[in-house]
């Protein structure tokens, strides 16, 4: 996925199996107009590509990263571990164990090292870029305009839900 | 607990129960010299006060809230939902199911009200602090390097460590 | 949802995508003739709308709240927290956790603000709404007398099924 | 353990053991002036002794019953079963399983039984008081106005506790 | 279910889409030549017929009662603590929870009252009958033989299994 | 531990720091009169020896087998699989994850080699010599007579203690 | 399956319902050349066969054993208490349970007697078959040439796919 | 800790505080006359020391690795994503979720990069010591000699420990 601006926040994933859950970050990143790509890159089956994203996103003008893996789900540990940007962890439910394994593997993460950790699968994908939006609407008013009529949205979409409810 | 400059990040708990797990949050915001408050105000017993808190926090001046709570622990939800600040969390072990109440009840957000999950009790309210300072960091530089001496640190620390490890 | 007459039982949810799910209590509900009414309302995606239902409920002529949430359940805490109305809450399958992250988020309140937690799904629904019957019962005669009728109904459903067992 | 006036509430209990957890909630309901007792029955060890307490508790002036249990915490779903009383649950955490045995054994009740489950251990004994109160103040103002001052404290014993913090 | 000659094992179930389940052990029983009988009774929802069978059971000639249930499965539990049979419990998978709920309420009964609790689902319900057979079996030599060549023809199956395995 | 007679119950466990909890059934069964042994065999540590056990049990005149173990319990499994004896299963918490291994581990055996599983610990342990004791009642009025006293006796303690509860 | 050459790694499975999950194991040794052989033995339901096959596996020169089974997954321990080869179990998702009894049955053996652990399911079976390769690579240098260029070819698989990312 | 030969088993560790656990490791290795060294890196907060540790340790002489963390135990799959040697992991008990949360991230690894998971804490860090003498012992007969009196002495210390019993 290219974007005509240089992105400024990068969407890993683990695997391209993890596409269709980490499109609902990219859909709304680009809704609210923030530069965005998506990149494939696995802790453990590329590692040195992952090495390689951590040395270079910075400079490439990434200010926020948002990983998603599931199973042992080390990906945000290790991009976290390697850079000083914001790292936002979507665990996936890719396995038997319906991602309570992602979600620990990501969210138990030693003192020293943060990852934010958000819910398992879709809601997760979107709220991660949500959270990628509020960090970055702190100084940017325009996105906080944006911000805000997103959430009077959701309100609003509820009390019209309202009148349709059950029929 | 006041500061002598007005704080920009706020860390707010349930219960005074939960200080000496959120405690860690704020001595490191300190140490790197991010202005910090310590807020008790419950969703459950004090919705009043948890909604003026959501109602003036940004007009005060918070720019981050990081919020501790165990059990069913609905407090950073319930400031998220009513801010558009970036909300952190850290669930706290404080009953017989061992902090994965807390866990739950914070990480599993509905998609359109992110909460930024850390991991349980003092490692996660250490990594709610330097997730914090990470966020602060993309617009302060000297912040940022004070950050990457920190990590620096941390490495070295381990170093250290492994020449009397087992002794 | 209108009824002709005043609802005093409230079923509230925090999607519509819950209807299936609280229908179940509704139609209970209707069948013993308690006044009731459903409500989309989310603690965390309508915040000002849920604050509004739990200050005009008691005055609207409601005497029970029942609340049904998935994943991250907060509106039953919510709803507790700011009325002195009893609030049933159902817990909903709707992650990939299974329900574990709605029920633990429900059932583990903190001492001070009770919410009477019922099981899963379409059966805690159910449920729901005959313990709201059983407190009204406690004043209504009649209604008494249907929930007798009621449960005796059951077992005699249970002697009649023997008959064609494995058949 | 004896009451002047006859009692409306009754607080069940499988095992003398539970009793320090039980005790929360009949020093809440005397506190609020609610005739209780406690009593000592057990599902399994004296099934006899539970089935005559369910035959007689309505006519001898009982309203409400609060069953608390641990481990397979099938108390609260029997007494539910011969009654048409509410029955309040709170589950015990007494077994290695930390409880959730208990509480999987008290919340999932089949649909057609209600038992409204508080949270595990004092907490929960904590608000099955509160809650029987919630139900009883329903027709009782004098008690409601108790209530409504107790939320009342509960807040202000938050903002008191706010000067102290972290002190 | 009927059969010609008086039943010994009694399998119990506290709803009718618990048979597909529970048809297992009553297939293997029949297969054994073990009289057995299905009976329909709900601790719960038909709680006077379970103790009516409770009170019946030996004097009709059964020896060892099978009781299959799913989510707060309290049945197996309320017959142990109504007779002096052995009660073989099978907990059921209908809910969402994934039968753990039914398991940790079966296998967890009290000191006092045993359960001999199953493997969840079908392979439990064969097991049942087979622990009813080995019972049996201690006194009846014919049945003895039966089941060693039920055990010799499992592993025989096994080797024949081997010529084809993965063809 | 000998027993002057020879025994027919035979108590085996994987380690002997399970001795403490599965003391349990050994004092119950001696307190009922029935010979008893108490045996140290581990499926995993010395796998001839409980070969060995298997081969001679029914030989030396052990009519049932109760095994303990924790983490992961094979023991009675792998004892179930080469007797036709019952073997009554008694999982033990002895690891981080506080016995569900020993009790998953134990229970969930695939249909063919039944075990049957009692409660965690202690409870379990004095079940599972309830258990036997029910099945030997089963042909020894006698003993039967002695389990109906236990039984009794057990309600009548409830009763007493009733008498000094919350004192 | 029979191979032209002994077998040197043996993948031993519980059940030929198992076999679709293990063929993951079999199809990456024999593209990596190693020669294997498919065997079907239960722990549970063949246990003289499971012997045997231990007696035997050393000098019919197996050098690894690969074991999967499901839910309580006995067949790994078994063998590899019966063995001084290198043991590598994979569990498998076969009950309600989702593989979690396997997993625990499995990883949770006592001090003395290691099972070498993968994930659940076909991701397991794959990654035992790579880890019997990482064992023989040891000792053989065209072997450890195959891993190297296998281990590449999954890092360029991922650039490959980078490039048709949502597409 | 140093050797006074070239260590060929490299058991690595994330923290010093999980030394008294790994400790069991190093001492049965040096029972058995393996050489070893204990190294202190973390995936986390010392990545550059991790990745050159991989970079390095093949050539060093290092033939196996046992890598030991807890919660999000991330250490020994980064060790197995950058060398070709086989890795031991071991979860370590060291967060209020009882290791379920190092077990789930250290064995749930994806296809491609295998992590041989032992059990949690002392049991499993002495079995991976035992696995990594059971791959040397594939090649070394002394060893293997070593390995079988090992296994011996075991069964023999069950039969001592069963004199005296109970005692």
């Amino acid at each position: 996925m290219s974007t005509e601006t240089t992105p400024i926040v990068s969407v890993v994933m683990g695997s391209d199996s993890d596409y269709p859950v980490m499109e609902e970050a990219l859909a709304l990143l680009k809704k609210f107009g923030v530069p965005c790509e998506a990149i494939l890159a696995s802790a453990h089956r590329s590692p040195d590509r992952t090495n390689r994203f951590c040395a270079d996103a910075e400079n490439r003008g990434i200010r926020i990263v948002i990983a998603g893996a599931g199973a042992a789900a080390h990906l945000a540990g290790v991009i976290a571990s390697q850079t000083t940007l914001p790292v936002i962890g979507v665990p996936i439910d890719s396995s038997p164990l319906k991602g309570l394994d992602a979600l620990l593997s990501m969210v138990q993460m030693p003192g020293g090292v943060p990852v934010a950790t958000m819910a398992l699968g879709k809601a997760g994908a979107k709220n991660a870029a949500l959270f990628a939006i509020r960090i970055l609407a702190m100084t940017d008013v325009s996105l906080k305009a944006k911000l805000e009529e997103y959430i009077d949205e959701m309100a609003r979409d509820l009390e019209e839900r309202q009148k349709t409810l059950g029929k």
